[in-house]
């Protein structure tokens, strides 16, 4: 048997539909992608649909499937996050999503967000980390700006609570209550450890040197946390366990990164690829190639396209996607024989809609004595007519496990 | 999040073979169709089986689906025929389709038909509308020609018993008592309270004036009721709800209106819009715009492609189909901005079959920022190569529930 490697290069959101702007072409038909282009003529394409025709998906759940679960394996947003962060998570605990807010005297959110606080929450987050109550152990850890993750670990937890964040569109309502969702005991005891944790919080970060300093600077004070999105983390065997390989994953966003972290793949991040159009592609490239040296499977992760997608920008949508070939240019140059390159999106952002839509995405595999067909163009109307047909996320991955040769046989 | 619409044409029965009338082209490929073909030059095309490859479907399955249903969640046509009649239907009421019939003093069955009955059918079964048996209430409705339908309301019913109906292709055989299929007490006491309301309805309708004046004028008597197909109708959410959109659906056929009904588009008919070809084209055309107004999703439906398919008259079917393009073409010329146009069938009736088949079927959708495929003409053969490659219902109605932005985003 061969035994191949196999080089994904995602870009987040590359479907898209017509644009009036664009001369009725998609972004990525208008955008000049050579590499990308060069390697449809060569290589094998087709359509995808994550899950299924017209069902949009979320950056965690089209990353779960093409690191090769199945869409039943997702385990909520909040464990994903928190993984993402390099937070440690273990199977039954429950993970919240949370806000530093600026709560009154009497409960009312005067802001939700803190005043979009960004410094020192590292110091605010520590000061509350590593409670104890009724046996449960408490983690919280500052995210980006004014978010933040909370995670409960020990026996006798349940997700199903609701959020102490009213989600107002505006401020100026109490928070609530955090309550049981169902009931059992678990969700009863996790709620009423929930409530008594943000009442502690509350004192200990009213008094709190980093607020004491904002109130004096003019600044919302950090002096509550709003929670959200309760998820309890599912016993998940990492995918590379299952499948018998290694490999790891180049990203500057946290969600793909936890979610690489789940699947058993070595997550690899830079201050220099950030999410965005700034990001470094040679740094990326070259990871990539260093990887795939060590690994049998590389999964290389590009954010901007969806970025641009979800702000209307179908022209800055052009050009991330032109920095995309880029990245894969240089990946394709230095691409070793016996790896495949290949191509896809864990969803469409189209333009128009500002948000993700079930529109199939293109794929491709470029590489070692692949069948050609006859697209000689990587875009959502050349790759319909392409020898992979119309695939679902799952047959995709699957056939690039196929290709490297660790699909277990069927019969004898 | 864009909100968009969709009016779907459906032209019952359209698919076909090549016919060799017809230089062996379809009947679709025969006919001139300008408006259909303009719409797949700018829209986006494929095939779809309604439920599987090679598997035919009735009217009622194929509208079930084309309505947004699994196909698992088909009621039996008995409850779909009566709510097209505009009877009211409660879950767990059993129906059962009808014919009125003449039988002997022996109850031997002397015309399956009662000599095709049409006219008076309300008078007598006026007379015999109402009962109660054994606590369960009865219901009884003439339909079209010498059919009627009858309704069990009550506890503990069951749809798990035989037909009166002896269906021999010639009449001289006794009629059935009705059975029960399976052993429980539910169907034995249907069965029973069926036996006893068939007696009793023979014994009103012997002495009907009705069936006295027709023996006087030489006429078979109404004088019996052989039952068939007996349905219990499930507990089915309007699929508008789960959807949370509103609806109508324009059409002449009852069986269509009732799948309509059930999934809470507000059927919409009119006896100029008959289930043939001397339908109002004009008439369905103005009420599918006028409703798209007021709704989310809107079908506007045609019989007359499935009629001349069961006769095998493709000259007769490919003006069918004329007729079809030209509705289409009405609505095509007032099309709002932010409204979809799709075509679609129900199944295949091929003429040399003269019988639905599973032959796949063409769909196509037209509308804003769709992505645009180079298919140029709209029939069995051409949509063969379109992007939406070849789909079953529930994908396709899914990929228009898509593009409205009503699917639900899974993951994050």
């Amino acid at each position: 048997m061969l035994n191949r490697k196999v080089i994904l290069a995602i870009a987040d959101g590359l479907g898209d539909r017509p644009h009036p702007l664009l001369h009725d072409k998609t972004p990525l038909e208008y955008a000049a992608t050579p590499h990308l282009d060069l390697m449809a003529s060569q290589g094998i394409t087709g359509m995808m649909d994550l899950i299924g025709t017209g069902i949009p998906v979320g950056t965690d759940m089209g990353h779960l499937i093409l690191f090769g679960y199945q869409p039943h394996h997702y385990p909520g947003r909040g464990p994903i996050e928190a993984l993402g962060m390099g937070m440690d998570i273990k199977p039954g605990d429950v993970v919240l999503r949370c806000n530093f807010a600026t709560v009154d005297e009497h409960g009312i959110v005067i802001d939700r967000r803190a005043g979009r606080i960004r410094e020192r929450t590292d110091e605010i987050a520590a000061a509350v980390n590593g409670m104890e109550i009724d046996g449960i152990q408490i983690y919280f850890k500052a995210a980006t700006e004014h978010r933040a993750v909370l995670i409960l670990r020990g026996d006798g937890l349940s997700d199903k609570v609701s959020d102490s964040d009213p989600k107002a569109p505006n401020d100026g309502v109490p928070y609530h209550e955090v309550e049981p969702l169902d009931g059992s005991e678990e969700s009863l005891r996790t709620a009423s450890i929930i409530n008594l944790f943000l009442g502690r919080v509350h004192q200990i970060l009213l008094k709190h040197p980093v607020n004491i300093e904002r109130q004096e600077q003019g600044k919302s004070p950090a002096n509550f946390i709003l929670t959200r999105g309760a998820g309890q983390m599912v016993e998940l065997e990492p995918i590379v366990n299952e499948l018998h390989i290694k490999g790891s994953c180049i990203a500057g966003e946290s969600t793909v990164l936890g979610v690489a972290q789940l699947a058993g793949f070595k997550p690899i991040t830079d201050s220099r690829m950030t999410a965005n159009i700034d990001t470094n592609i040679e740094l990326k490239a070259e990871w990539a190639l260093k990887e795939i040296a060590e690994n049998d499977m590389v999964y290389v992760h590009m954010k901007a396209p969806d970025i641009k997608g979800h702000d209307n920008e179908p022209f800055e949508k052009a050009k991330a996607i032109e920095l995309f070939d880029r990245m894969v240019g240089y990946i394709l140059d230095s691409l070793p024989d016996d790896t495949y390159l290949a191509l896809a999106a864990d969803h469409s952002t189209p333009c128009e809609v500002g948000e993700h839509t079930g529109d199939s995405v293109p794929i491709l595999i470029y590489g070692p004595s692949i069948r050609r067909d006859r697209v000689q163009r990587y875009n959502e109307l050349d790759c319909v007519y392409g020898a992979l047909g119309r695939l679902s996320g799952n047959e995709f991955v699957r056939t690039l496990h196929g290709l490297m040769g660790i699909v277990k046989k069927q019969g004898n």
